[in-house]
């Protein structure tokens, strides 16, 4: 089996019918990297390849910067007798050592290009721990998912201009654009939109659709989740841990959102024609 | 102006010539967020909307719970005199101080989705500092990296199946595809990508070409710089601070590879008909 997806039940939307169907999507999975036993980083990756990952990980950190100070890589053990495919341990040698020390020492305030919700949590369980299901009566129409992309795009003025910006618009049931934000990264356009709602007290957003412009990540459902988005819908492919997650929480999650065809992975009750 | 977009000059490779035109990339700049005064977190961002971008991030990672919590926030002012437009200066009121003095306290082991080399730095002057420029005489000609996407793509045995996965290739300055990797994060197919030819001895990468399946941004060059690759090449669009970094590092950067048409942000002379 290839570690690298995860084969799942989803419903397709076509131009006239619906119907349940089996879809293979991009696996996503937790890896914390431990250095001599202490917790260093927890990466959102692919797995397979995780050697790979940590190596070129610390040498893109600069704490291993000679060939051979990489001394051995073992996945941990978990006295719970959990899945520990996600916690590798690696011991190094030489000044890598005391780079690793000084890197540990001085990580207080470690960015994020990305979302630190996954700070410290090292397994799926930990990961889905704390979420608090949505649970309103919310229902997005198949003619307003339809009309997503199309607004979206006619709102992204940069986008246009560049190619490189992500979008995320926040629409009503009826499908009325009411905020729209663009970013280099996905999630911080999504930041953008949720804090300038939160910022007017109009959070949760439980009437309302968020949609992305890309894929989704564990991270974006993890925004939209802590906001009280019912709706998450994206014009490209969700990950595994996006649809576990949205599962999770009772969110409704829609991928491949072109015109009326779309995927639901999540929550299709809230779907209605 | 709009600070979401560079414009800069770029070469422009075309079907039969090869001339400089001017182009607009949307800017990445990192944003240090501050609480009350102490560096919390640095995002790197495209500006514009910081606030609502803060607010957001504060909401996801639960900082911040309760309309009104956030204060006030305020652009610091630099000693220096340096632009101060990316360090935000945020002050909580409520049970928010608490869980951010919590959320400091417990920050030893933060997480990255992506690139912790942005960690503690907070302005492009520091992002770029102690960046080593290549200087090798890697030439690519025209017609190999026209070859690189379809390359890459029928490389991409996941790709086809989800269509939620980036991809790295590293590839010979014949075009020959030497190692490939998938993941939901770009930056990690290229760590899986040089962390193994790190671990066989093959680094710095100075006759190869890095070519990745999605944009660039300023992680994805500063990991390529790290590795000493000469070539960074790409379907999409690079950042303003991708350009400028490998600018910087003398890295030449390929974007919209499309067959044998594409730009050139940097290292023109290495770009060989």
């Amino acid at each position: 089996m290839n570690p690298a997806v995860h084969y799942i039940d989803i419903v397709r939307v076509g131009p006239s019918a619906r119907a349940s169907a089996p879809d293979v999507v991009a696996a996503e999975e937790p890896l914390e990297i431990r250095l001599a036993g202490q917790p260093f980083v927890v990466i959102m990756r692919t797995p397979g390849a995780d050697r790979d990952l940590a190596t070129g990980f610390l040498l893109s950190e600069q704490i291993v910067r000679e060939f051979g100070e990489v001394s051995r890589m073992r996945y941990c053990t978990d006295e719970d007798g959990r899945d520990t495919d996600n916690v590798l341990n690696v011991w190094l040698t030489g000044d890598a050592v005391a780079r690793a020390q000084a890197a540990m020492a001085g990580r207080r305030h470690v960015t994020a290009n990305s979302a630190c919700g996954v700070c410290g949590r090292r397994s799926i369980d930990d990961l889905m721990a704390g979420i608090r299901r949505v649970d309103g009566a919310m229902t997005a129409s198949r003619e307003v998912i339809g009309m997503l992309p199309d607004a979206l795009r006619a709102a992204q003025r940069t986008f246009d201009e560049t190619g490189g910006l992500h979008a995320a618009g926040l629409f009503d049931r009826d499908g009325t654009l009411l905020r729209v934000a663009e970013d280099v990264g996905r999630h911080n356009a999504v930041d953008k939109v949720v804090g300038a709602e939160f910022a007017s007290g109009r959070v949760p957003l439980s009437e309302h659709i968020l949609f992305v412009s890309g894929r989704t990540s564990f991270e974006i459902i993890q925004k939209a989740v802590v906001a009280g988005v019912h709706v998450v819908a994206a014009v490209s492919a969700p990950s595994s841990l996006a649809i576990e997650l949205a599962r999770e929480a009772n969110v409704t999650l829609l991928g491949f959102v072109r015109g009326r065809t779309f995927n639901i992975y999540s929550g299709a009750e809230r779907v209605v024609p």
